[in-house]
């Protein structure tokens, strides 16, 4: 009985040409890493249940995909199952029915990484981690259910040289992808902090915060609504709106936001901290730009907080972000493990990349020729000749079957392959293939020992 | 509260240094599918229940991982949710409890795919695959429930010019990895079929095989015990047993087994799948063995199968293996696409390479160069010359902070860096770094604008 297949809801297959797309950004990203003296890590994709419950809040324990237990069929499982059934109906997990669950991101089993082989590492410890995760997110453009995350950090260490650096790193991926408008933002939480003792006290930091990052997307009028609904007064709201508004060259907004907090401890911490990255991240082509108004929604972070913006041309949103946390491990036992990360939007890249037709033109080309099948004792030559060429490095095939010459010719062009050899008795017997360029029509007569040489790439 | 973390049985973290190993082994491996033409594929961790159960047997289908169904705790959704649960203690599965589960192979995959993109793609299709695969097996010693399988396969073509194809890259890739030992192992199943047309009747064919498969396990003797509990006779096993004798050379098989099966026509089939690629897989190193014993349990190949065996020195299975199969996608009402397929198993070959020492030595390192923090100006000096370092190519990082010089030589001895860059006040002044070759102790003075240069690996 045969079944039409399908894809689950929110997931993708990556076909050749795709997949070729994203190796090249991946591994454009992977490299940069590397050369900054980050390690890789990869953690599996499957976490205890426990490990990922609670770390994402209310909404994000619902959509962490849980794997049911296998066995439990088995008649003497029965009894427990059926009362973690009962759990599960009311809104609670157990582990006598599901004890492991997919990775929602690559944070937190980072964080269960570092606390579970603190006693090895060497710290500072600067991780890389390019791996899928999986959110029961309700599937939508540009949202799905599996997509890779690719992110790097460094751990066990105060030093604003890891967020220079980590700024180093975007810089430099940009430029390589060809990325040459990208803007890459900072700005501190501890400004945010400050805005909150100016303005609401401190206890309001994170619906101030909440409320700022949403600022690009409702405009300043709707955050003003939603800071009174958060019980900020008139006043508060006016000394928040000055803050938003500081615009100008980073100098200028350095100068104004001095002003608007004088005195103020925190704030000064900050505006060090944003001065200390801005004057070291320098060189060609980096655009730093200082927007106070960057706020990124996780509570978590503490210190300079990072958001990379696509090229104006593009209308999407951002393509990376970060920032500096204070805590890592500790909900996992290791206490005072500070550090600060920074992450790759790969899909969005893909896009921005694609539409702005930045993919090298050989990413297209799979094989580089075809060999012609003329038949076994003709083919027989030619196979001696294409794994010379192989071993030399360049790729090629020879035609399956001796099929019509129109048959081999149509393979060679959907697969976008720019050389056809043909080798028949006539060139066996004077020992020179034909070479012909499948684009231009252009044929040559190349002997047989130059012929490795003659289609190298 | 914190909790002690831990990771699900039979799953695996993988650190700095195996990831860079195993990274070499795979890209290795994708270098040469790239090289012969083939195309990567990437599909989901998760498929519709439906499209794997049923596909591997009544064991395989338990060791399915399946995801649990997100939003079971919604009201509306209890008395489906109730029922499904029966079924699911009754052994069987349901869309209402779960729907989706983590692929068990890439074989599957790769025909839900096949079929449900059949009319664009270009055939023979060669496709190879490296993504991890999960199965509820009971963990033990390289045994996991989260392992890596890769895999190339053509489909779309019924000439044998594939499986030579095939042979090659097995060798390509051994040779690539200092493999030299290894032994590829092949037969054709048209034996087999002979082989119980000649004693048994050729509906014995899968019972002789799955007897056969086990001889390199539990040796002749319990081979003809198990084939005397599955009905044959004294004669027949009489047969069997002088097939599993034949020894010698290649040659001397070849003569053995035309002697043993006469006129049969399926056998001369099988004989002629055997010769055509053993004439056409030759070159320096190429160490193909006819092996009329080997099997394979798996009951779809059809023609010629391979396995791949480490090099003597070294015990352990097999390290990759294939065959021929006649139909990849009828169960998705697909017919008619015959193909062949091989596999390597990445986990025994990271312990063959590890066990001969055949890494390179390179994959330990991981950054290039160090440079000291001597302090916030001359770190200043340094980032720069840095950013230079890592424009060219070569890895490097700055100490994240002005410790102690005997705590920057204990980062970089741990980290295994093999350069020093120390950069002074002195240095700063006379433009020249002072490079030391942690190794060796050797000390270099080398000008500011000679230092990538002299640090390119």
């Amino acid at each position: 009985m045969s079944q039409k297949p399908s894809l689950p809801q929110g997931t993708r297959d990556f076909g050749p040409e795709v997949v070729r797309k994203r190796q090249y950004i991946l591994n454009t990203i992977r490299t940069v890493f590397e050369r900054f003296g980050f390690q890789p890590l990869e953690t599996p994709a499957m976490e205890n249940l426990d490990t990922l419950m609670g770390k994402y809040g209310e909404e994000g324990d619902k959509l962490i995909f849980k794997i049911l237990n296998n066995g439990l069929d088995r008649p003497e499982k029965e009894a427990s199952a059926r009362a973690a059934f009962e759990k599960v109906l009311g809104g609670k997990s157990t582990k006598d029915l599901t004890e492991r669950a997919l990775r929602y991101d690559l944070t937190i089993p980072f964080a269960r990484y570092v606390a579970m082989n603190h006693g090895s590492l060497t710290f500072p410890f600067r991780r890389y981690q390019v791996q899928p995760v999986w959110r029961a997110d309700r599937p939508q453009k540009g949202r799905y259910r599996e997509f890779y995350q690719c992110d790097a950090d460094v751990v066990g260490s105060r030093s604003l040289m890891n967020e220079v650096d980590l700024c180093s790193i975007y810089h430099t991926v940009f430029i390589q992808l060809g990325l040459k408008g990208y803007e890459l933002r900072i700005n501190s939480r501890k400004l945010l902090a400050a805005l909150a003792e100016i303005s609401g006290g401190a206890e309001k930091m994170m619906d101030i915060t909440i409320a700022i990052d949403k600022l690009d997307k409702i405009g300043l009028d709707k955050v003003k609504e939603e800071l009174a609904g958060r019980g900020l007064n008139e006043a508060q709201i006016a000394t928040i709106q000055r803050y938003l508004e500081i615009g100008g060259s980073n100098e200028e907004k350095l100068v104004a936001i001095k002003e608007l907090f004088g005195d103020n401890e925190t704030a000064k911490k900050g505006i060090e901290e944003i001065e200390f990255v801005g004057n070291m991240v320098t060189g060609e082509g980096v655009n730093l730009v200082l927007d106070f108004t960057l706020a990124r929604g996780l509570n978590y972070y503490t210190g300079i907080i990072f958001e990379v913006k696509a090229p104006a041309e593009v209308k999407i949103g951002s393509i990376g972000g970060g920032g500096r946390y204070d805590d890592l491990t500790g909900l996992f036992g290791v206490p005072d493990m500070p550090g600060v990360g920074i992450s790759f939007g790969v899909d969005r890249i893909y896009d921005v990349l694609e539409e702005l037709r930045l993919f090298p033109e050989a990413l297209t080309q799979s094989t580089r020729a075809l060999f012609f099948n003329l038949g076994d004792a003709e083919s027989r030559v030619a196979y001696g000749l294409l794994q010379e060429l192989r071993m030399a490095g360049t790729s090629g095939e020879l035609y399956h079957e001796a099929s019509r010459m129109d048959k081999q010719f149509k393979y060679a062009e959907k697969k976008h392959i720019p050389y056809a050899v043909i080798i028949g008795s006539r060139e066996v017997s004077e020992k020179t293939a034909l070479v012909k360029e499948l684009t231009t029509g252009k044929q040559t007569s190349v002997p047989f020992e130059d012929l490795a040489g003659f289609l190298k790439s």
